[in-house]
């Protein structure tokens, strides 16, 4: 399997984001990806390439050029301010205010995101349309012919929206790389997101659309991150309907039930018969993970990559979320050799 | 003229809000009360009472009661969490998200909120609840005749909506005043909020009425907090039309335009003949305020007290902002004795 990989991630290392009342060290940090990396290379189930450029077209496809060029300026605009922290929002056009981008950086920053856990840093804009890159050249491949790719991108992605920054996310690298298969070929595509969170917002970039089906397995809205998307009540909506499924869990789920979940996810998938599957790989399911509250194990993730392959279909990791730093690697790199152990 | 206070302001203090990117000290502090207490102290216009207590009711006719009930539980619930830093929420329901309270109290933080300011702390309801009942004393005073009053209260009130707390405000107080004033004989009331920061909560709060004008001298919120409200086209609306007026001036404004900006806000108060006036009274358009952008004077501050004497209709003042906590008082009592100078 094809892993895709760019040191440019380390560009993007944001200091703090407010958690718990405080501002505390991100637990999305350069360390996950390098740890990711080395597990990769020592499972050895094939080469580590650089990524392509594939400019800014397929960022387009998904994002808002309001948006885009947001997170292109927010840094010089942030640091032309005086300003040389971490750039974050102060408040947020919740209901009853209008939705109309501001043109300063405060209230551009507002405007863009739905939380304070994610920071904009000098490196930021690198990093994310390089670690967007490296899913565009996963999906290439895939277009090429190839079975399977692993996209070892960071930041992570699924809480992107069409113009919303947050959760850790910058640009949707998931929604990209579907609707970057969707305009080479693909006539259907399935992304399932297996990050222990809610991909609100793949949800929300394919919610009205039937070519892409969208399910997730995470931890109930109710009790978790995001709090206001990931029901099990939404569908999809027009042409979209019935095409996206959620598959909320409750905090301390374990592999039987969350297992169970994945077995109807891919049961779904084979109905809708996509040309390719894109997942969007967290394994902050992890038992000790520090901000999540499931109970997988080690062992379990064999059995995710394994679920994946017997649907015979392409397959394009994407890495999403998984804050366990030391474990990370183990953990995708088991679902990566159950994969290809059983492909 | 009458004042309302209560020492129990200080059961209120934030310890850090989110501000250029970082969590810093609360400008909105006790010390802000304090000052303008020894400030009117001194001045000596007339007593100095305590609040009487008006139940939960006048706050119901403004606030949500699923929003009342958050305020008086959010300190608890964060506490039975294991925290014990101020409460701050960490996400909200921006557009694409649902628009559903959750049931605990980080998403509870983000659905009842519009930014990351406005802590709660252990005392943050009484405190919050007593400041209303100031308000309500003083609006009292004036349904029994008396032709002006000064609420000493804090935190202040204005940003806050029916249901969203945010920039440094939990109960709208001048709202409820209001509201309070109409509940008990007056047909019309006027509120002009000349506060530097748009009052965004109250205008919210009244803008499909015509019983109530709402008129705001403020920051332009294309530069300025809150942002997103506060513009020249809010005029009202359904039968609120025309009811709603704002006056978004630029950073760097001194008196002259900002004068002639209340007196045509008096104008039109004068055209809609109220039977009283509430008057949200923040001094943060001092040249001096460290968040601020305007340039009154300590003189100035009298002018205004005389403008308001002029219309020679009773006159509710609410203390809202002001964060130059050394000129507050001075500032506060010029207003007052401008006021009652010319009354």
């Amino acid at each position: 399997m094809l892993t895709i990989y760019s040191d440019e991630h380390h560009l993007h290392y944001g200091q703090s984001e407010l958690n718990d009342g405080e501002l505390m060290p991100c637990f999305e940090c350069p360390a996950r990806a390098d740890n990711v990396l080395a597990a990769v290379r020592e499972l050895g189930i094939g080469d580590i390439v650089a990524p392509r450029d594939f400019g800014r077209d397929p960022l387009a496809r998904v994002h808002s050029e309001a948006f885009l060029s947001f997170l292109e300026n927010a840094w010089p605009m942030w640091q032309a301010e005086g300003r040389d922290c971490d750039a974050l929002p102060l408040i947020w056009p919740v209901r009853g205010l209008r939705q109309v981008e501001p043109p300063g950086i405060d209230g551009k920053l507002g405007f863009f995101s739905m939380d304070a856990g994610t920071p904009i840093t000098a490196g930021t804009w690198q990093a994310v349309t390089t670690g967007a890159n490296v899913c565009l050249t996963g999906a290439a491949s895939l277009v090429d012919g190839e079975r399977s790719a692993f996209a070892l991108s960071r930041p992570p992605g699924h809480h992107a929206s069409s113009d919303c920054m947050g959760g850790y996310c910058y640009l949707n690298n998931a929604a990209i790389a579907a609707q970057f298969l969707r305009d080479n070929g693909a006539g259907h595509i399935a992304i399932v997101d297996v990050d222990y969170h809610h991909g609100n917002g793949t949800q929300s970039i394919f919610y009205e659309r039937d070519d892409v089906l969208f399910l997730s397995i995470h931890a109930d809205p109710v009790q978790e991150f995001p709090y206001f998307l990931g029901f099990a009540d939404e569908t999809g909506a027009g042409a979209g309907r019935g095409f996206n499924g959620n598959y909320p869990l409750p905090w301390g789920t374990e592999a039987p039930a969350w297992f169970a979940a994945l077995g109807d996810c891919l049961e779904r998938v084979e109905s809708f018969a996509p040309d390719a599957i894109v997942v969007s790989l967290g394994v902050d399911t992890f038992k000790d993970d520090p901000i999540s509250q499931f109970r997988l194990q080690h062992a379990d993730y064999l059995k995710v990559g394994e679920s994946f392959a017997q649907s015979g279909r392409p397959v394009l990791f994407i890495l999403e979320g998984g804050y366990a730093v030391d474990d990370i690697g183990i953990n995708v790199a088991n679902v990566l050799r159950g994969f290809h152990e059983n492909q």
